[in-house]
């Protein structure tokens, strides 16, 4: 298994909401919601400017997949953000416990 | 294609128009800023500490060079924070939308 | 060298106290640290809800290391988030200056 982190973006006041019922359906082990951010934008041509909150999510890369799907489904942006990165070194019992807590049951 | 996520750090209240001027000039598709965020760094022997904006942004791989060159000639650091992050997976749609919204005119 | 980004998540209104440890002890160039993010996470079978402080530290791979088991040290928790990501690509003088700050004496 290799831990990644996924930012996600998310209307202002939404990020909570979204992030719990990720966590709550082990599609991720926790999520840091940074709320009120200044969102810039290119969007049907125009530059838009707008507050949003950004998730930070830690799950692993082997159920990316599915958080992905999980997200579109739950998310109210037509095309919303979903980007992982990978890590590439870390405290080895947190990663161990990423993983726990993302297995399937 | 492949999309990175750029982490540059700015003057507190200066991180917008830095981000503004990036989005307008298509050198990213999007960006988030987190305004006041606690900085402590060394610099020139001493440890520092300052209140920053953290900005956040998405682009494409292809278009880092000129972005590190466009953000030496706009942001008011003598060295400037410009890192890139490698993105291993995301919603496709997402990731196809930010290489239409930086490819060159 | 190659210089990576670094999340270290922390209770509430200690970020700083804990960042300014690692900047002043060499094993990071530099820190900024989110205060009160609203954190969402498993643990011991529970889903639970807190404020927490980000912290985002840069550093080179070579220090990562020493840099986990200062942490083990100094942080509160029993499984503290220390998690690195790889820098691809950033400005020269940027990332050169950050190894130099994290040289060993």
């Amino acid at each position: 298994m290799s831990v990644v982190v996924v930012f996600i973006t998310a209307p202002k006041g939404k990020g909570e909401e979204i992030a719990g019922k990720i966590i709550e359906s082990r599609l991720a082990a926790c999520a840091n919601v940074i709320s009120g951010v200044k969102s810039v934008y290119w969007w049907k041509g125009k530059v838009e400017r707008d507050e949003e909150d950004l998730i930070v999510l830690k799950t692993v890369e082997e159920r990316l997949d599915e958080l992905i799907e999980f997200v579109k489904r739950v998310h109210p942006y037509e095309v919303p953000e979903v980007i992982a990165v990978k890590v590439v070194k870390g405290l080895q019992e947190y990663l161990v416990w990423v993983e726990n807590e993302v297995r399937e049951a």
